[in-house]
Parts: structure tokens; C-alpha cells; sequence
């Protein structure tokens, strides 16, 4: 008696090899201090956990809104940017309009269409990674999805897109969503866009800068638009514990968040030119805390020998465009080395 | 841009006047000995947040599906039973087929069928709050819904309905979940057809037992149900925080969950008996940590001078069939003194 819509998804996959390295989910390195791990214990044992938490998150919205320069009535949170991708794809025009976006990029836009029946139109990168402008305008004049997404920069690719291209799309009517999980790497944003227009949304996440394991998204967007998502939001979707924590980690200990990005900045930089020296090894340029690579050999191979030698990436080579790629998170120091010297050794090997 | 269905919901809404006393959102009264504060803290402040959660939820499906002697294959978790009622307003039937329910009861059914634009059927209730068969039976053959909600026990009538109308209704082929979210008050379960039949699931919720905060959503389900409704779960839906403590307190400290959920059904009964002695009050027979009450005065100014005694209860009076009905969450014994004496001293000044 399950749809046929949900009876042709295929279950969401994600790399569970366990590895002493992992660097395949584009988690930020972060060690928490002994006293922000106490503070945390501390904060969270004094919960009454047999109350509902905030339905609005006041607090923690406000906090936000403060560090964005925004106001907490343009933000909508969600459990994860997830949540708040699948409220987009409920509530921006009809289920019969479609949804369109480049590929490959972040699978969850695609799933979010398929789980409610809406039309998905996927238009193929250019070679350098960049939309393919003419493209994306050849589908919205002839198929007029509602809704369109982009993760700004791209997840698996690193890139951001053209801004003027976007724009240009965006200018053909079709609802913008920037998904900017990455920015805190990439210090590019629409956000005063999402502020003042209608038909542009921006998606942070507090997934890549250190809190993945707390599920808060946060979505921005003209203060009308937040009040209607805000009527599909399910009403106590951020836990207590997420809430408490999130607010002592963007307060009192948003430095230690603040470093950490700094350090993947320039870790990041180290270790693409260290790959490049590598003999062999394509690098592809990021704007994100992960970047694409190539060696000579088949990247199902490389990905394999890595996790023999104890280092997960994610092996991205099965997606258009994308032959012979792999993905690796930058990670600390120390296991970025292990990475490097684990590839030497496999390359060296094959 | 935002589509119609979604301008036209109401934002849900929640009671959240500050109140020394609270009982209106039947969550149950739990102090955490010391040492579970402590136990969770240190759980906590141990969990490496950088990490996204176990996907799969594994370890707390297990111990959930032990203690509800199933199969974790039978168990599908969501941020809360919201998501669940979500998830199954999505797969079931096509979006086009109606959902069937009846009224009054939890408000999440028809929110989740307006979100989606699904066709709502509301069949209002008996006057002694059981299901109307015959009503039920009509709707059905007319309008083919293809989903059924039931709160088993009904929130907010307090009763569990007829066994027999629920299967004779379900016989129409209609697919039919059982929210059986007050479970721990009633006794009363689908469970062995949930497990068995691909036309039956069961919600259950830590959110009634002392952990609303937690956001954990229980659905049992045949395994090949399980399995295609975790396709449209997001993947990360649970978060660390929850899936650790509540690992925590579904084993070390269930004891704490039982004694609570204990001393509420006796309290349950005592509170039912006093308030039974009250010159002009009637009160409605409950399976539940809640039950509706009448005085002779309007629910609305009884509600409102309860407020100014401290004690918060819910005015379910706009209800259809509920006309000067108010709602109150069973409490700690002095807090159910404190609305007994509110209560006498409100009626005795009106």
C-alpha cells in the first residue's frame, strides 16, 4: 500500500567503513577542549528532558540572526540542511511543477523531488565544473520547474558556480536556493539576496563547522517567506540537547569553531599542492573543506588500497562527469599526512 | 512562489504561558535522580559532535526493539512521532487519495494531509468520543482514502476506541496506523499486527515517557513496510545527543521511566476521584496521563483564572463535541493538589 514514488527509491547510502583516517564525510577536524566538553556535560545533565523543547528555538535563532547580521524572523531552522531541503521541495509551487538543478551535486535534492513525485530535471556541468548556462535556460523556458538548487560551492566538485549565471537563471522566475554548507570555507554568500528577495533562499548548516552530530540547518530568507516555511516546519524539530548545545558552542566557545576552519583553510591549500607534486595526480581547485582528485589508476582501486592502509575518502568516480575521481575531506594535520603518505604508498604499489 | 497549500496552513501552535504549574502538554512529571544527570552529562560531553550520527540508528533500535520483543527490522525512528505521521502522509497511497480520521484528535494528521494537499475526510467522534462506524464505513466506500489515523488513546478524549471498529474499518482496505503514543497508561496495543500485517503500523514516542525533549519517534512496522518507509526517512534524523542518552536511559535507567509512568496512573486515579467529588464537575473516563473535565462555568474563563492561580492545564473547548471541555496533564501528586485547590477555590469565586 506504499506509493510506487517511495517503492522506487533506493535507500540512501552512506560509507560506513570503519578507518583509523576518515576522511569521507566532510566532517570539520575538531577536538573539543577538556572545558568545553565540561561546559557541554554540564549544560546538558541540568535539562528537563521530560519537557518539550522551544517550538521557536527563540534563543538559539537570535544567536544566529546576531552572528549573520541578520534578524531571527528571516531564519528557519531545521534538523539538518536535509529537513529544510525537503520543506523547500513541499512548498515552493505545485508538486506537478518541477525542480531542476546541475549534476552531480548533493543527492538530497534529487531525493527530496523523487519521495514527492515532482519532476526532477538534471543539467550536466560544463567540463570546468561550471552550470552550463545555456542549459539550465533551455529547460526552464521549455519545462518551467519552480524550483531550483545549488550548493554554493558544490558538493562533490569544491567550485562555486558563476554568480552572474545564477542570477541569470534566477531571472527566468524559477525560486533560488543557494545551499551554502560550505561557506565558512569559501567566504562567498547570497545572503543579502535572501534577505530582500522572494524568490532567493541561502542554507547554512552547522554540520561543517564542527556539529554535525547536533542536526541544526538554518535557512534565510525574506521574512514573509520564513513566516510561510515556517508553517510546515514540524513544531519542536530541534531537540532540547541540539538547542542547549548549539547555543554554548556559537557563544562562549565560537573561537574554538573559528579555529578549526582556519586551520582546514590552510590545510587545505598545503595539502593540494602537496598532491600536486605527486606524479601523476590531478588536482581540482575548492572553495570548500574537501576537494576532487585523480591518479592514473581506477579510483574504485585507489579507494580500496587507501582503506587498507587504514584512510577513508569517498569514491566519486560513478557520477557524470567525474571519471576517475575521488573525494578527500581535509582533515588535521596528522591525518592529512597519513593521507599523503598513504596515496605515495599505493600509487608507488600500483 | 510558495505554493498555495502552504499560505494557506495555520501556524501550529503551542500553549506556552509561563505557569508555576504546568499540565497541559501531557508530558510526565520525572525529577532525574542525581546520578542520571550526572550519567548523561558525562555521556555527552564524550560524544564527538564533529561526527553526523549513526545513520542507521542501530544500537537504539536495537534496545527498543528488545524491549518491545520485535525485530529491529521492524523499527523505524523519527525526530518525534511529527516526522513519522510525515513520513507516512508521504508513502502511502498516492497524494491524490485522501486521509481519513476523526475528530476531534491530534491536530498533526490533517496538517501533514493540508501540507502535501491530500483530501482530508474528519468523521467527528460519538458523543461518548467512540469512533461512528457507520460514518467511518461511508466515507470510505465514497471517497477511497488510503490512509487512517487513530491516537490509541485518542489525544484529546483520553479513550482508547472500539478494537472491533478499528479492524472492521481497517477490513475496507484502508491502510490504518495506530498512534499509540499513551501506550504506558493504557496497555492497550496493535503491536502483534503491526509486526504481522502490511495494512497496520504503531507509533509509539519517548516523548510521553519522560524524554519529550529527546525527539524520538517510534514507528513498528512488517519489515518490508519498515524497510521502504526508511527510504524516505533523511538519513540523520536522529541526533547523537538523543540516540546517546536515550541508549542511556532505556537500559541503565528504565527503572526511573517505570516508577514515573507508575506513580502517574495511580495519581491518575486519585486526581479522577477528587475531582469527581467536586460540586458540578464532570469528568471524562481516560486511558491516558491526561483526561477532559467540565464545570458548569465557560472553559475559557476557567482557564484563564487557572492561569492566575498558577496552574496551566489546556482549553480544548473550541473542539467540535468538546463545548466547555478542558484538558489536564496528570502531575506530581503536589502538583495535582495545586490544580485541585486552584480548581475549588476558581469555581468558589465564579
Amino acid at each position: 500500500m506504499i506509493s510506487g514514488r517511495v517503492r522506487g527509491l533506493s535507500p540512501y547510502r552512506t560509507e560506513t567503513t570503519p578507518c583509523k583516517v576518515k576522511l569521507s564525510s566532510n566532517e570539520l577536524p575538531v577536538k573539543f577542549p577538556e572545558e568545553v566538553k565540561r561546559k557541554i556535560g554540564e549544560a546538558v545533565s541540568s535539562i528537563p528532558f521530560n519537557r518539550y523543547p522551544d517550538p521557536k528555538a527563540q534563543e538559539l535563532r537570535e544567536i544566529i540572526a546576531e552572528r549573520f547580521g541578520v534578524s531571527p524572523e528571516n531564519i528557519v531552522l531545521g534538523n539538518g540542511s536535509d529537513e529544510l531541503i525537503q520543506y523547500l521541495s513541499v512548498s515552493v509551487g505545485e508538486l506537478k511543477e518541477g525542480v531542476v538543478y546541475p549534476v552531480p551535486t548533493f543527492p538530497m535534492y534529487g531525493i527530496c523531488a523523487s519521495t514527492l513525485g515532482r519532476e526532477k530535471f538534471e543539467v550536466p556541468l560544463q567540463e570546468d565544473f561550471d552550470l552550463d548556462l545555456q542549459g539550465f535556460l533551455k529547460v526552464i523556458r521549455e519545462k518551467r520547474p519552480a524550483l531550483a538548487f545549488f550548493s554554493y560551492p558544490n558538493n562533490p566538485t569544491g567550485n562555486c558556480f558563476d554568480e552572474e549565471k545564477i542570477k541569470k537563471i534566477r531571472n527566468e522566475g524559477v525560486f533560488t536556493v543557494l545551499d551554502e554548507a560550505y561557506y565558512s570555507f569559501s567566504g562567498k554568500t547570497f545572503l543579502a539576496d535572501a534577505v530582500q528577495r522572494e524568490d532567493t533562499v541561502v542554507l547554512r548548516t552547522l554540520s561543517k563547522v564542527g556539529l554535525a552530530g547536533l542536526r541544526v540547518g538554518i535557512l534565510i530568507a525574506e521574512e514573509e517567506v520564513a513566516k510561510e516555511l515556517n508553517k510546515v516546519r514540524l513544531p519542536f524539530n530541534i531537540t532540547y540537547p541540539s538547542q542547549v548545545i548549539a547555543k554554548l558552542m556559537l557563544t562562549e566557545f565560537y573561537h574554538v569553531i573559528e579555529e578549526h576552519v582556519k586551520m582546514v583553510i590552510e590545510e587545505r591549500e598545503r595539502l593540494m599542492a602537496e598532491l600536486c607534486k605527486m606524479d601523476g595526480v590531478k588536482v581540482y581547485p575548492s572553495h570548500a573543506n574537501f576537494f576532487l582528485f585523480k591518479t592514473p589508476y581506477p579510483a574504485g582501486l585507489v579507494h580500496g588500497e587507501l582503506i587498507k592502509e587504514g584512510v577513508l575518502v569517498r569514491d566519486v568516480s560513478h557520477l557524470p562527469g567525474l571519471e576517475g575521481c575521488l573525494r578527500v575531506t581535509v582533515g588535521f594535520p596528522e591525518e592529512n599526512d597519513a593521507f599523503l603518505f598513504a596515496l605515495q604508498k599505493v600509487l608507488r604499489r600500483l
